[in-house]
């Protein structure tokens, strides 16, 4: 089972693609960053992202996208924005025909710590060691779209540990 | 010069075609609204919307496209919802090449009532006033579309009025 796991950002879109190999193994295939150019407009840089994950989608096939599912509100209009890049990776998703499923950051937390309040550290370094990695995934954007990847493969394999919510719908 | 208004919503989507035709004068060629489930994954709505918006951009051609640019919190989640809808609208215009106006719903009040404190009613009356129209367009959503559209044309026509952002960035 192959998962592409997304982290959307207008600047930065950190994503992360996981294989599960079977007994219990999981092991990462690609992660990187769809960066945007800050000065380009809204619609260039969601054109860009757009791009970058149906690009990704077509090359690895996945059976399964996991997108963290942000709806914070420390500043209103970035959690807007954000909304925005959300919308275009969920259309590239819904457009090859890939199982979504939106997990909220302290599922992602729980399925690869164990606890919802895990650090960003705790994450990176069960992270690394359960991918048998060297080192963190870098940048920490590339990091977090390889924990949504991680979250939603773990939590196939465990029910109980997560709910990530296949398709679900928004009013 | 024609002009594609949009009113995003993950629910209702509404949109009016403005055409200006000299001396002043502008009339309607066609409004409605693209309509969702509710039941439908978030990710299907959004397609929806995106394939909607794709082909009145290509039956139309517009000169530009104006879409209002919502960034309120009166519901948090909603507001990041629709910024997912804006997404994939921004995205199909930037996709057919059209010149994208974001203009705030004050801006387009002020646009076609002459003030930015308008209401809701005012706004239609002028709408249906300047278009010549029997009623008013509905639903409201249709008309909001139309009111997008007509502001961008008349802020074209009278930059003093307003001051549409082409091709805003956002950060």
């Amino acid at each position: 089972m192959i998962v592409l796991g997304i982290d959307p950002g207008t600047a930065n879109t950190g994503y992360g693609v996981v294989k599960g190999e079977g007994l219990g193994l999981v092991s990462l295939v690609e992660c990187g960053v769809i960066r945007t150019r800050p000065r380009d407009p809204l619609s260039a840089r969601l054109s860009e992202i757009y791009e970058g994950v149906a690009e990704l989608l077509a090359r690895h096939r996945p059976d399964a996208m996991s997108v963290e599912d942000v709806f914070y509100a420390k500043n209103v209009r970035t959690t807007v924005v954000l909304g925005h890049a959300r919308g275009v990776v969920l259309l590239a998703g819904e457009q090859a025909r890939v199982t979504i499923h939106e997990i909220p950051p302290a599922e992602i937390k729980k399925a690869v710590v164990g606890t919802g309040a895990a650090t960003k550290e705790q994450v990176q370094f069960m992270l690394t060691r359960l991918l048998r990695l060297k080192s963190v995934p870098q940048p920490s954007d590339a990091a977090d779209g390889v924990a949504a990847a991680l979250a939603c493969l773990m939590a196939a394999r465990a029910p109980s540990l997560s709910t990530p919510r296949p398709r679900a719908a928004h009013r």
